[in-house]
């Protein structure tokens, strides 16, 4: 190894603000991979990266360097074109969960590895795990064998796949450098890349309950995704989109995934439907199914409209160990909350705001996330039934109703939530939830 | 504990660009003391302090955490005032040496305690060991007790003193956050301030064989230190002195100590005595023995035309188990190299330059200095005899005598040597050695 390869040279050179070659990158990451650069050493090149910035190329090497610091999933098997979409999460977000049946059923292979994370709301693993039975921690192999087979996969975060990645997040979360563009997107896409996938669809969030609250900030984000997708030979879009209230009506693991089935049966929510369609459109387009994303989205209405769609959930739920009943009865085979409270309107308007940051704190009172990542998740507990943005509502109306296991807690949660619907005097229009496709 | 100073939260404040309080100092510096920080937080937090900075109030308030990490030397019982000289040392400054016994011989207390650090050429702690027998391994209680017996100690650093800098040190070589201007001027200024001194004295360089390169950097380190001193209760001054050429006539370590004592005899240099008398006469105007500059050097040319500041050497000497006649015998006591050279001139001309860091490389050939901590040194090598810039040389005339002992190794000096001197065709200035005093 060459000497300007020490870590000392190669942290002094980020910090005096230069652009690393793939080289230099590559010995970091490696650093990070096999030990030989020192915690302390890594944490100073984080925050030399925060602070000095990487550009697109340095990004890309990142990415790219950290995609193969492990197992790159070979899914050179399987036939069909393999799209996944990913999303950085969001109040009320089970798309997911309905989504990869839905565009699987349209013959693209979906091989979905989500990571569990914290959040004041359940992932998309803890929602798949509402279902009794449902295994999300498949070996790679058998990860493979199933998209081979079934067409899609939803597992969880398997050790193998860039190993980097956890040792650098888990340092840049101690040392205060984790909002940070490159870093956030080389930590994304270096996971979703060593998938095994052909294309990608990202849904990235703004508004007060995403994790960038700024328009500005996801639209620098997504293009910055994007740009690495497509340098790295694997088609990628983004869709911008708005997090201000929560996605849909219900929020809470058990509670999502009998929504997200409601999806499948063509009894979703408008706004969730909305979102799913756009993202699933761009997904059909990316494998060359569709010509365009209106013939996307009717592709789509039609795996909904004849059933092929919940087939395919059925499919995959049968083949991770879950009940697949759950696709005719949620009610009887997820799980449900001991108590149900109804909030409602204390005077007539319109719903001028639902905070969906407010939601989701209301959630974790209830036990619906995660604080700490050794924390159990409660299935059963969330909401259901929330007005939407712009609805009217006359005094006494329903503006919500709490699922809890716990009395006191459902109190601490119906407090949060009445605060943080808001009902106005006047007219207010639905929130616009697709802000722009970045391609 | 606030849990506003949780590490993540102190080094997110550094991070975007925030003062820092007093107390979130402290935490730090504390965390770097009792391990409740780990490494690859302190390193994050170093970087952070490199590229977003820190204000005079900031680096004040580093100076007193680091200080107070440890113990502070108390030389109460000493009644003489005390005033150290600090030097970042430079090629040839050997001046500590004698300058310590005669501002000592003009009745001031001299408590100096110095690293031994990595360099092309050794340091004083080097120099003071190349007399047979000199301890300068002394217990702070034996340094107290010197002080105050003889009025002067030379010893090296102990592991009492801030231990937050020899922590917070370590790490800055490993993590490329050595050069920091509020790191720098925190980790000297908290151990000389530990030492238990009333004032201090600081020669910063500047020129081709200086840290800092540049006259301006150099001005804003001995500005800043000395608003620290000062800060801090304790009157400091700061000369901001060349070091373009070396400092006298001799460079290596028995040789510079063999020039420290014909300094004290009356027979030094012009220009090691312009800086010494410089330095001396600012430590004996803050010791408030001398009312200004002018009647301080008065009192120091006194006190070597008078021999007590030889003798008070032979004493610090005789203290600290050394060989005390090597005042009158130096080349009897002190180690000769096997080998001499002279080298001479080429061509008649003025001397142009003596390029300083090319004399130290020269040197470390020889052995004279360390590449590692570890590395010994060999006290008897080095330089004398050398010219000065400005000065008149004839074809054949010696520009320096090398002192080796190994052949190889002064053939290689003695190529680096004849190209760090450079005779030039016209007549040239002599170096102008001390460009500002600055209180």
């Amino acid at each position: 190894m060459s000497t300007s390869w020490f870590p000392q040279h190669v942290i002094a050179r980020k910090r005096d603000g230069h652009v690393l070659s793939a080289d230099e990158i590559a010995a970091f990451v490696r650093g990070a991979t096999d030990g030989s650069w020192a915690d302390y050493q890594l944490s100073a090149m984080l925050m030399a990266i925060f602070l000095r910035g990487m550009s697109t190329p340095e990004t890309v090497a990142l990415t790219d360097a950290m995609m193969k610091s492990g197992v790159i999933a070979d899914l050179s098997s399987v036939r069909a074109p393999k799209v996944d979409k990913h999303s950085k999460g969001g109040v009320g977000d089970k798309i997911s969960l309905h989504l990869a049946p839905m565009v699987t059923a349209c013959g693209v292979a979906v091989p979905m590895i989500s990571g569990r994370g914290l959040g004041h709301t359940g992932g998309t693993l803890d929602k798949l795990e509402s279902i009794p039975g449902f295994r999300v921690g498949l070996s790679l192999e058998a990860y493979r064998e199933q998209v081979e087979r079934v067409g899609c996969a939803l597992i969880g975060q398997t050790k193998e796949l860039a190993p980097a990645d956890k040792k650098l997040y888990a340092l840049r979360d101690v040392t205060a450098t984790v909002e940070c563009l490159p870093l956030i997107c080389a930590s994304i896409m270096c996971k979703k890349l060593a998938e095994g996938i052909d294309a990608l669809v990202l849904d990235v969030k703004f508004g007060h309950g995403a994790l960038l609250k700024a328009k500005d900030e996801a639209r620098l984000l997504a293009r910055t995704m994007v740009d690495i997708g497509n340098a790295m030979g694997k088609p990628t879009r983004a869709l911008l989109t708005s997090m201000d209230e929560p996605l849909g009506r219900a929020v809470g693991n058990a509670l999502e995934m009998a929504e997200s089935i409601a999806c499948l049966r063509g009894e979703g929510p408008a706004d969730v439907m909305e979102v799913t369609y756009a993202l699933g459109a761009e997904m059909l387009c990316l494998a060359k199914v569709t010509k365009d994303a209106k013939a996307g989205e009717a592709r789509l209405r039609e795996v909904i409209a004849n059933g092929a769609a919940l087939n395919k959930f059925r499919e995959i739920i049968a083949a991770q160990g879950g009940d697949a009943r759950v696709c005719e009865a949620p009610d009887e085979v997820l799980p449900q909350a001991k108590y149900r409270r109804e909030l409602r309107a204390a005077k007539a308007g319109w719903v001028a705001e639902v905070i969906a940051l407010d939601v989701a704190l209301a959630a974790l009172q209830l036990g619906a996330g995660r604080v700490c990542a050794e924390a159990a998740v409660d299935h059963a507990v969330g909401f259901t039934h929330l007005v939407k943005i712009g609805e009217r509502v006359e005094a006494g109306d329903v503006l919500a109703v709490i699922h809890a296991n716990d009395k006191a807690r459902m109190d601490t949660a119906a407090h949060i939530l009445e605060e943080a619907i808001v009902i106005g005097g006047a007219s207010v229009k639905p929130t616009r939830w697709i802000e722009d496709v970045i391609v």
